[in-house]
């Protein structure tokens, strides 16, 4: 299958990128309004992957945070985010891809290490691409 | 005891901060160090709330990631991250304190959740706060 993985283009707002990401929680953005949305995301230093069709459609995209502690002199981490598949494109592999492409540019950002959250239901793919458990998610609802 | 919440200042790496987050991991940077990296997590909107004693020590710290999500029509996240005592004042209930505060951020940014990963020994610490076990913490170590 022919896949590219590269940065979030504004383009790719009206091709699939909103429907992959509406596969994992309510969207009810215009492309207007979300594009107003990524250029905070990258003035604050987030990195958003997408895999995309040689037709030139969003198959899946996952985000990398990356945050610069004072601990570890200065170390930075990686938090993964937001991993999604376009409904029409599950079953492909496109999920692991994108988890790899943001680890891959965690590591090339110099982070020692990379967190992410997830269910039970994720356990057995986020340890295939190499994470183990370290700890516990908590959470605090506010609405 | 008197205790005040308040966001991190220059000078607060001088009097205790970098300290109370050595006892968290190693810092091991020089306060002009510190300041450069600070200015860099302000700008990627990051939040750091010390607690500062009578005599203008910081005793304890949180910090606090801003995400702005496409998903939850555009809602934001609060990550949690680096709680620290200093370790003259540990049992004072300064660590609830960093966290409260944090939180209260969260919600006056509008955060719809608060989120953070804690070790087994830190569960009832957090629950005690209002936190519940959602998900799995993942790592991957890349040093």
């Amino acid at each position: 299958m022919s896949l590219e993985l590269r940065p979030l283009e504004q383009r790719d707002f009206e091709h699939g990128f909103l429907e992959s990401l509406a596969h994992l929680a309510t969207v009810d953005l215009t492309p207007e309004e979300a594009i107003r949305i990524w250029r905070g995301r990258n003035a604050a230093g987030v990195r958003t992957v997408v895999a995309v069709s040689k037709e030139g459609s969003v198959m899946g995209t996952a985000s990398l945070i990356l945050e610069h502690k004072f601990i570890h002199r200065g170390g930075t981490i990686g938090h993964v985010e937001d991993v999604a598949v376009h409904p029409s494109h599950e079953g492909k592999g496109i999920g692991s891809a994108v988890v790899r492409a943001v680890v891959e540019l965690a590591r090339q950002s110099g982070c020692y290490k990379v967190i992410l959250s997830c269910n039970d239901q994720n356990l057995a793919f986020y340890s295939k691409l190499g994470f183990h458990k370290h700890d516990n998610g908590m959470r605090i609802d506010l609405r």
